[in-house]
């Protein structure tokens, strides 16, 4: 069992926050780093979005950030350019094994990828169902088909993304080859 | 005359680097939000990379960083979408009447810009002289053929900024209206 000092337990939280949908994150990472090294495409995760409060200058060329806080995104996490073609989506975890609930990604967010996909670009989410260890692409103009809403929430059924989007097998290297899907749909 | 209290000199220092580059900065963020409004084009700036280090959670929904530092970015400020192409920029200003140091720019920025390109993507600096008043949009291919190297840095004179680049007219509103540019070359 472990004692709650007031230190340790702020140490926990931060570990569990840093820790919270790092997988399939590290997995996309890890591919882009693949595409990039390999020429296949320039395809970046944009930095969190932090409001700087203050800033120490202990020495002339350190700036050490003392106080801070979370910004909510006003887009996606990634984007980038593959074959000529603006490339935006949103990538999300859930621990859930029947279904996704839709309020995890931010309205801002699809809101962001409808309109890209309205000038021009490849747009989708990446949903992995990480008990069941089954990672989707669902392109954003097939969102609106596959919501469900129940009394209490939005969902998408594990079964509609089997029917409507498109499964990412999981490899060694590249870990999620989600250009894979795109090959063989939007560029076939 | 300025009494120099430690901490009066560190509220000095934050405020001079706040505003290093603030106004076209300023300029090109607001013509951003105008092409959104208007529905012309998706362009973003990117958040600022921070490694953050330290996170406090006074409450269970509060976030405080209490330690960050600034991480040297691997890409552009901006980037985003206009009439199905893949835009892509670095924005800076320089105080300079005759010439732009090239050191200005992080040399992995302009390797991104290069990169960028050569999958297909429209990319390209915006270099202000602050004390003419003058802003030039300079496609990074031809970068290569306006670099001068004198005996100290690299530079760019403001003559092969006249005969290479393409000037944008500052309005009110937009204010810096760069698409104009690519509607006349590229989209011509």
């Amino acid at each position: 069992m472990v004692i709650n000092y007031p230190n340790k337990k702020k140490t926990n939280k931060t570990i569990s926050y840093a820790n919270r949908g790092a997988t399939l994150e590290y997995d996309i990472n890890e591919t882009n780093e693949y595409y990039l090294a390999h020429n296949i495409a320039v395809i970046y995760k944009k930095p969190i979005p932090v409001q700087i409060v203050t800033v120490d200058y202990p020495s002339r060329c350190a700036a050490k950030i003392t106080e801070a806080y979370y910004k909510t995104p006003s887009t996606t996490d990634y984007n980038g350019i593959y074959k000529g073609r603006y490339i935006d989506f949103e990538v999300k975890e859930t621990a859930n094994k029947t279904f996704f609930p839709v309020p995890n990604i931010h309205q801002h967010q699809i809101d962001h990828l409808l309109k890209v996909e309205q000038h021009g670009a490849i747009a989708f989410l990446i949903i992995r169902f990480k008990a069941l260890n089954r990672t989707f692409l669902l392109f954003i103009k097939d969102l609106n088909h596959v919501i469900t809403s129940t009394k209490t929430k939005s969902i998408i059924t594990l079964e509609q993304f089997e029917e409507h989007a498109f499964e990412i097998e999981t490899k060694f290297h590249p870990r999620v080859d989600y250009l894979k899907v795109l090959n063989e749909t939007v560029f076939a």
